[in-house]
């Protein structure tokens, strides 16, 4: 018998009774959501399988395309309310992945339609409208895709959406939410959500992060933020700014943590309430900024004890346009550095400093290495995150060729990324 | 009148009154160690002072020189009972640093006598010899002097030191402690040690430092480690495994932290009692063995999204020998630097893959890129620091030139910096 997507299933096996939802699934196995948000999949020729209501909707059967797919959800549960629009916009990921059986490993082939249907409580929350952006695992973002990516949020918001889901691979999620923030002014919130564990596994936090993230789509929330587990259990997710958040743990689900800032908020997964801990931008309250354009020739270069200085000479020599050192310490490169620095300035290449402590703020003033780094024309980047200051970095070589108008937006707060200073 | 270090002295300025231990002070400058730990700082024009108890010790009146210096604890406070022996080799940094008046900026010019004089305590924890190995500021570190750090540990371990304490700035101490961790099995404690606040502002952390470091130099704990606040407060010293240890905070006093480990233990500030959380070597339970030689021509690359391979075939070209690399999550880094893996590992260059997030583990099998990436010859750092990947590879590649021998002993847990497997 052939299940459907959505179709609520009992499943035995070795005496144990499963019951879910069923969700995308791969031949001869199928995986179902469970009452308490976890997914399991069994593989079919092991178990039995019922149906108990079949109200399923057609699987597209096979490989998805990229083609645009358009709003499902028809049953919305209650007539007469009207539900906010948010558009949920796939970019690839885990959140949206299966098993390739030709490696044996996880490549992101789901649609949003897909996610729409394993996870059947996102209609109560809103009116979704899936398209597909990209489908490609994290690491190969790249500074083309941020732009379309990007492009393709401000479509919608122009197109009504009251809020924005980009479902993206956790690995480059902190790059690609910092050049939304640079690129975009947005009158309604833009929530970036992923997965760290691919939804065909019992562990998966897919479904979970996705009804939060939809949450904060519709509230009055209007920043890129990212929307992930808090904690390991299933109590909450956690509301980061795009510019001042990081994955930190390669596997936990609570790998996302605001770095230097209090999360905006909290998303209680019960209850849907949302807590809010930071100042931040409400909906409506700007109206919406498209400012593209984005310089890839810029390079994040951590410096590590006796690093040979000509990896600096090496990108000017190379035609790069701006230089991010994630130094030691309160900001410190090695005194053999500094003549590089000098000489990337002196060529009207901005030289970003931050520190591999990510936690805490650079100061060059305290310490001789330090002075000696500003006098040769670096700039402090403050709190900044080190990936947050490259994306900074491309996105003011995209909006002028002037090399002082850069370094003066350089300094500036201009998305959050640089919290007013507490101590030096 | 002059004041010499170790005087105890009263202060008063503005009707307000301190009492403490003169510390070595710049000219025009009194620096105390006031009776609750903290050091204050006066310009001696500024304020009253008054002589309460004459038993200091000489200045010795001026610059430093990098000559030896010896022991200068006469005045052991619990006679007939025999002290360790404890060598504290200085290297420069915060500890050990004042203000330099020619900047503006702090230097780092104390020696181990000016640090025992400052703090009298140590003079009850064990017999001390001072020694200054060098006297440059941590950024300034590089293989050449890890290797005369090491033979002069060596030297006083044969010398019959039983505890070795190291002052050394903190900006790149965890590089420092992981390339003596590689070249040294130990048979005593050495301990690294180092300050977040120069010891001439009040809210120093040198003394409890200090003592907590000299505490774990005369314990049974033979390993390479890092002592340093525990907390913001002044309660206890975390004691940090050499190779999982990282400076996490630009400038709080309790920057380090163990990563993907519990710190070995800690220390009771007031007690002086020693609590341990994981396994360690004990005091003479190995021999001691000295295995110098590291291969400075390694680079640790930072991948972010859209970065040019190129620089990869940048340190192939330059005739580097080892490369780690710094990638997303589980261990990835962008589909188009694949082939630039496979011609460093086809010129027997190893490639370690670590990961930015820094907590968790590497694993490459997951995901087709990791998949590619390991068919390309890169090894999996699991869960070390990239940090200490390049310090490892460094030391590898100073032991052998077989490619085959060095890639067995990069999977191998050499000294601390892999820890057995918990979660893939």
């Amino acid at each position: 018998m052939e299940f459907k997507q959505g179709d609520r299933v009992r499943i035995e096996k070795n005496g144990t009774v499963y019951e879910g939802r069923v969700m995308p699934s791969m031949e001869g196995y199928i995986t179902i959501k469970m009452d308490n948000g976890y997914n399991a999949g069994f593989s079919t020729d092991r178990v039995k399988i019922t149906l108990l209501e079949g109200n399923g909707e057609s699987t597209n059967g096979g490989e998805n395309s990229a083609k645009e797919s358009r709003e499902t959800g028809e049953e919305v549960t209650k007539p007469g309310k009207k539900l906010p629009k948010v558009a949920i916009l796939s970019t690839g990921g885990t959140i949206a992945s299966k098993v390739d059986y030709r490696t044996g490993a996880v490549t992101s082939q789901f649609t949003a339609d897909d996610i729409l249907a394993a996870i059947p409580e996102l209609k109560e929350i809103a009116d979704f409208k899936g398209r597909v952006i990209s489908s490609i695992l994290s690491e190969n973002m790249d500074v083309g895709a941020w732009e379309k990516l990007a492009s393709a949020v401000v479509e919608e918001i122009k197109d009504g959406a009251d809020g924005i889901i980009i479902t993206h691979g956790t690995d480059t999620m902190m790059y690609t939410a910092a050049a939304l923030s640079f690129m975009i002014e947005t009158p309604v919130p833009i929530v970036l959500v992923g997965s760290q564990r691919s939804a065909d596994r019992p562990s998966s936090d897919s479904a979970m992060n996705a009804i939060c993230a939809a949450r904060v789509a519709v509230s009055d929330i209007a920043e890129v933020s990212v929307v992930m587990h808090g904690t390991t259990s299933d109590d909450y997710c956690e509301i980061h700014r795009g510019t001042k958040v990081r994955k930190m743990h390669t596997s936990r689900r609570d790998a996302f943590k605001s770095i230097n800032s209090l999360p905006i908020g909290t998303v209680d997964y019960n209850t849907g309430e949302i807590k809010t801990f930071t100042n931040y931008i409400k909906r409506g309250e700007r109206p919406l900024k498209f400012k593209p354009g984005m310089e890839p020739k810029c390079a994040l270069v951590k410096f590590t004890p006796d690093a040979d200085p000509d990896i600096l000479d090496y990108y000017i020599r190379g035609g790069y346009r701006g230089l991010v050192l994630e130094g030691t310490g309160l900001g410190h490169v090695s005194t053999k550095w500094v003549p590089l620095i000098q000489k990337a300035t002196d060529s009207k290449i901005p030289v970003v400093v931050t520190s591999q402590c990510l936690n805490g703020r650079v100061c060059d003033r305290v310490y001789n290495t330090g002075r000696d780094m500003l006098k040769a024309g670096a700039i402090e980047g403050e709190d900044t995150l080190p990936e947050t200051a490259l994306v900074k970095l491309m996105w003011v070589l995209g909006q002028t060729d002037e090399y002082n108008e850069a370094i003066s937006m350089l300094r500036e707060n201009l998305s959050g990324e640089i919290t007013e200073c507490c101590f030096k």
